[in-house]
């Protein structure tokens, strides 16, 4: 009898809870892995990737387990894992990487060669990323555990700020490679396209590098408010379709150091309507010329659910001669999230990010998923962290 | 009575080397100013940039002077030129630049910020790059002289390599900056779209960067066997509509570590008709997980000529979502010559890059820039340098 | 008759504020310079590095006009100044910089290699940097006026924030770049050498660049009281010989990822006496394995007042051998002021970065220069500004 | 009864090769390690850091098996070992490195937290480096091997180039590293200390980097011989005490872009006798104002024959305020070989960097080591390989 339990994708706008199979020291194909641990999962968030999956706009199969962002508690692990002991509390980066390729040993971990037979870069709980079984359960296996897994500290300091520690695993750093990718550093003036949580995360990357103003702009009223009130400056994309003007309301110029589109493929024009490519070329209009644009929101190949047969396939029509001509570069990809959690963990310990607040983390029972996922999907300006055992609400 | 004689821009396909003004310490609204020289222009190359104005693919009204690849001797200053004297021998940046904005002082002189009221960036004998009048010409006026001109070794040395000097204002560094772009260095694989000179500039950077192989990919057998004949690998872009085919031919594997587009715009598919966008698509294709795609063919905001209406306004259908998945970057932009120009000197100088015969240069005389233009217009394997005062046809 | 006046220095210990020359748009050697502009001083500090010559520790003649942290008001400019107007408000870098050689280009602007004939770099009022006269005073010549000078916002939001922003000058900038060459990123742990203005500034660089924890050392009570006082881990190096151990009695462990001397060659020992190399060797013992040690502490090659001959030659004894087995790198020189004004400007007038406060600035008039320098001398917790035209009293 | 063999360090002088134990899957604390290979030594060189242990000038204890510079066939593997096949080719970096720390996952493999229990950083066969056996044998143990190993071509392809490619473990990426550290460009100008074979693998590192001119200076006539044979500029140091003077010879100017040490602290001075701080002292003399300066030549923390007691616990005298008026840095430690042999390797398998030439590579057998040892102990131009199995007799 098993004593797992997870989140599992039923159909589209479905997911349940559900008994699913126990964790093991074994690969997608079956293989038995030394390197891997077998964590007790003290905390998983809901992630708006997760609803690109739910939502049907992907070739997710119904019954996957879905969750990558873990973190955990060692409880089982292979002869070949020296560096982690059983008792360990460790964040759980969402690529899933072997640290032995070559993309991995240059930091690249989101591109990691060996983990995913399709394609580069693999993930737990993804369509696509190489079917590692997805952490929004009571227990998972990581493997190459060594290589992947950031040590927390003692369990006691861990506890007490589980709340800010469990947005290493994607969120936070995903912000962070936003940031850096668009160049962000101290005096910058930076726009951050999209006030959901991974935007939030943007922003808060962004201040934490120096940023002079950092503006967020969104149609939701709620994560406006609620990001104006964490200290970002709200841009409402509802006043007008002239971003550049909306931006020199409040720096008293139309263009920024820096841009970070944390919306990605789901975008929205003014006029209501899902316009793909509108905040990539919004970006190119409102950032300066030699300036950077950082791109963590997500593009894909295959898109069914999308507006047009070229959106389908992953094309999107691009105003690149306005990029061209101000010199701009665009820099993309899934975040390796190894390269930054370590550092961005002193920062949370020291008391210096308080990322909890800033995307307005909520803790929720692991039976509570579907009610989760379904609140976050309707524009909810919080970020939904699962408490399978519940240690969280006693911490 | 002017003793002054250029190249200008007289209708769609039509150039003419006429007597124009003389060359005057004053900015294109005729003020004076005190930190410009003027230059006895000893050679200045046809540009493929060129082309574009002239096959009437721009704005550009005719009369306009042409011209932006200069190399020549001072002959006059103004009373704020320090570092230059009467007799100099200099090689111009292509770009028009200030020194004083906050992108020239941090070397993106591509985009100075003052040089045209228009948009960031300027150039001599180009549309809408700030009126600076052009350099095919026997004298031209070199505006911020301290700060723009790369004083080359004595005259003696200097003409003995000026076949290949004269590539430093434009070509080679515009393909180096490319090779930069895609993040080339000792060992890579590279891909370089396009045969001609910025082609063969860029697969010459790359070459001495220690990149261990340089594909060229072009339609024109021509140029394929010149790029041959100097050491790259062909690539005959007719034999496939798949060019990682083509590639793994070559090196066993059909991604590179770095792809550089010397193409633009103007590219062309294998059926042959205008495709805007194929070039950055293939680069999508070919360039490895993580890598870097460097694109100094010039893209453009406006194109009167092209094949729809989105092209039209710049704007092209890139499969994005798959530059995404492989967390690729993209480098556009013209080229900042100065950040570059001053090493490529010095190895031109070694003997460690013989760029002329990489391009093949040839020399016409200013007369025969018609002949020139309608020559390399038909993709002659050709780099045209023009003489206006012979003084190459004795070097 | 002249109606400028400034701090002169007279002999060993002793300033003097004096009548000085006029200020003129000329070079030191006494040509006229175009792109030059006169100011009238609005705000000047005294430096730690003012302090060298004053206590005799260089070979600085009687009779030179001190000063190089300056902000004033354009009041005259060349007819090659372009970008600046009468009445702009305007920051001075203190290096003096052409704008127009190799190293400028590069943005080694502390490096120029034109403004001083006798090495590498020049600055105002300073021994063996060029000649060019210093800004302790009511006017003062600024030249390469476009290049240099960093424009303020409007007059009132500039003396609104004067007392922050006249330390763009040299000692934010410094710290900065001993912040910046020491790879302090989001979530590093900083070890700051000196609680003097310089280490202050570094420090608060640490902490908007994102570190975790700054901590200083010092052997002055004051100092570290108010290093304490603005939020940093004092380091008291009186209470031990073993810097590692006072370091792990705040984080737990003996070396942190980046160290920062801000002290140079005047250091003392924990025994009290001077030992030019102490810093640097603690340096090396407590920086991490693979970490960088940012030097913006001056270090000279002539010391007459040294203690022994190999230092009065700037030779010192380095654990060289320690750093080499721990990997480090070691980054030296003059702050290039011009690399990072610009932003920090931004950060302070969004309020992000309360320099003033930081370093505890205290505003005296021009007159009282002798008694501010005496009291600093004496160690001090303050940072002087003098302000010759009475505008800070009034701000 | 084993079948190893390997050359062991006996006595100040003597070196002898005797069979040794067997390699196992073991660290050197006994434990079985399932991350480990086996390898079939097919070549192996002797380097001039084991002549620092073998002239007695450290604490190396007799018996310890030499050799770090490593090439050979996976003949056995632990169980988790996924990369490699029992039969694949391999290089070795010298740096034993876990993969799994803070520095290794930054790719500062020479200073990996883990594989020693004393400082930072392992290495095969060496003192104070963790134990981990030598190499220079028939049979050696490589822990960690999917992380440290590079596999190489096919066997054909690598026997056809393994004179070259056995140069890939430790010096070809010392030399780069030391060229990478030096900040060496396209068109540098850069000066190598030392023509043994790091210097002259920093010297071919430099040209494939695109440096304009490469100087090597040393005092030993056949090794400036050959330095000139295989096309760098010999810089002959009896000729003169002042090293820019001998600069200016060959580049007209008495400063270089780079510097390079290939020396370390058993340097010489121009009167001949030992001077450990004379290589850097000329370093900071010779290199540009804002160079850098990379200094891959060993310097210790101990050394027990130094010239005098300063030196014997790695303390050197440093003319450290002329490299700060120039802004230098400097830049040092053992090399990250991981970093670079996998590019290293494509230029070689391209025949761009005929390494083995240029440090004039000889095979011997490895019964012949001693004498190797002391022919390389008196200053051939040679770099000796070993050839445990006779495999590259035949190659």
């Amino acid at each position: 009898m098993s004593r797992n339990r997870g989140v599992v994708y039923v159909a589209p706008g479905k997911v349940e809870v559900r008994d699913i199979d126990d964790a093991k020291l074994q690969a997608p194909d079956g293989r038995r892995i030394e390197h891997a641990v077998i964590l007790k999962v003290i905390s998983t968030n809901i992630c708006g990737s997760d609803q690109h999956m739910v939502r049907g706009r992907t070739t997710a199969a119904p019954g996957l387990v879905l969750g990558h962002e873990i973190t955990g508690e060692v409880i089982e692990k292979g002869c070949d894992v020296e560096m982690l002991e059983i008792g360990d509390i460790v964040s759980v980066p969402f690529n899933v990487a072997c640290g032995r390729c070559r993309t991995c040993k240059s930091q690249d971990t989101g591109v990691c060669l060996t983990v995913n037979p399709e394609r580069a870069g693999g993930a737990y709980g993804y369509v696509d990323m190489g079917g590692w079984i997805g952490g929004q359960a009571r227990y998972v296996t990581v493997p190459y555990a060594d290589f992947n897994l950031l040590k927390l500290p003692d369990r006691d300091r861990a506890l007490a700020k589980i709340r800010d520690l469990t947005m290493l695993s994607d969120i936070l750093p995903t912000g962070f490679h936003g940031a850096m990718m668009a160049g962000v550093g101290v005096g910058s003036t930076v726009y951050v396209a999209g006030a959901g949580p991974v935007g939030l995360a943007a922003a808060a990357s962004a201040r934490i590098l120096g940023a002079a103003v950092v503006m967020i702009g969104d149609f939701n009223p709620d994560r406006l408010a609620h990001a104006a009130k964490v200290g970002f400056e709200p841009i409402d994309l509802s006043k007008s379709d002239r971003l550049g003007d909306l931006v020199a309301q409040v720096i008293g110029t139309d263009e920024v150091d820096s841009a970070i589109d944390a919306v990605g493929f789901e975008a929205r024009g003014h006029a209501g309507g899902e316009q793909p490519a509108i905040v990539l070329n919004q970006m190119m209009e409102i950032t300066r010329a030699a300036g950077s644009i950082g791109i963590p929101g997500l593009y894909v190949t295959e898109d069914p659910g999308a507006v047009d047969k070229a959106a389908q396939q992953g094309s999107l029509s691009l105003r690149f001669g306005l990029g061209w001509a101000k010199a701009q570069s665009f820099h993309t990809g899934q975040t390796p999230v190894l390269k930054y959690n370590r550092q961005l963990m002193q920062a949370i310990l020291h008391d210096r990010l308080p990322i909890a607040d800033i995307v307005n983390a909520r803790v929720i029972k692991l039976d509570d998923a579907p009610q989760g996922y379904e609140t976050f999907d309707q524009g909810a300006a919080t970020k939904f962290v699962l408490d399978p055992h519940d240690m969280l609400a006693a911490a």
